[in-house]
């Protein structure tokens, strides 16, 4: 092939993204070479300068290239509320959509003991210490739906316990607009199990 | 949003990439920041180096890190034979699936009058002298099947006929595996109006 070491090691390199086999990766690597070099050139800096610069908050664990991200440091914020979530895209999503307007605490991660991942791997003994000091009321539990995520929130919600806080796990049911006949028995199950009363 | 701009900035300049959209672009972020930094700096270097480094091929035009691609310097390659193509990557599909053995010579593009690409444009007279030059026996037009691709390779013929040498076009009909009534009616009509006689 007509190609010199740099552009098959651009190729091979493309491939680290996930989602991008060895055909997309050979069309990324064309396109940018034959039609935007500045645009290979900026993402080839803001790769490096993350890298480089982005570390983990040093109060809720997600990631920041400050020692404290905005929102641990927003004053604004409810501090009564901690949401705990897995991972930073959680964060966002929860940002992007909710109004809530509480703390967070991301995991990086869930309790999984077959991949070797226990409560001292997860690093929970520093969520328990902030329970212990911090003037929290409420802890609610956005971990993911999956036995993990479970295990997971069952696990916080007893650290909460422990230390005299209400737990609250996020709803699971039936997504909003979804129909009936099209949603998994194990979610109908969830659904109906966890009812609750109509307002008048 | 609980991002500095080193993460905005990461994501936003992933959008140039082909087919990356704001959500993929999210995506790749994360898991480059949270589970794969080492590929992301190699990434970065890559690229850099990439876009750098990479030039054209002096003679046939391709993408090249050399003054002369590896193709063109190949003196195993049978000079006689020069295909035309519109883009590198069109260089490596033919490498990669033909025992094709001549040499290329890469447009970077085809005529398209509608968008002010010309002859002049696209350097045909490069070509012409190449042509008026060299032992060019057979020119094969592997120009794209569209109305541009074939105002191309017909431009071209007409380059080589001047040249006094054979032009030849590759053939267009139903692939191969296809069925002939999940074929489109264009490309049927043209598999039926090139028809060959079959082999005794």
């Amino acid at each position: 092939m007509p190609k010199g070491g740099l552009i098959e090691e651009l190729v091979a390199a493309l491939r680290c993204l996930p989602g991008v086999g060895p055909k997309s990766a050979q069309r990324m690597a064309y396109h940018l070479l034959e039609r935007n070099r500045p645009g290979g050139l900026r993402l080839a800096q803001a790769l490096r300068r993350a890298m480089e610069g982005v570390g983990h908050c040093g109060r809720c664990g997600t990631l920041s290239e400050l020692n404290e991200c905005t929102l641990c440091t927003n004053t604004k914020r409810d501090a009564g509320k901690l949401c705990i979530v897995e991972t930073p895209a959680d964060v966002n999503a929860l940002e992007a959509s909710t109004g809530y307007d509480g703390l967070y605490y991301v995991l990086m991660g869930r309790l999984s003991p077959l991949d070797g991942i226990g409560p001292r791997e997860l690093g929970l003994e520093k969520l328990s210490n902030r329970l212990a000091r911090e003037q929290v009321q409420e802890v609610i539990l956005a971990t993911s739906a999956t036995v993990e995520g479970d295990a997971t929130a069952h696990y916080v919600a007893e650290l909460a316990r422990e230390a005299g806080i209400r737990a609250f796990r996020i709803a699971h049911g039936v997504p909003v607009g979804g129909e009936l006949e099209y949603v998994d028995s194990g979610t109908l199950a969830h659904a109906l199990h966890g009812r609750i009363p109509m307002e008048e």
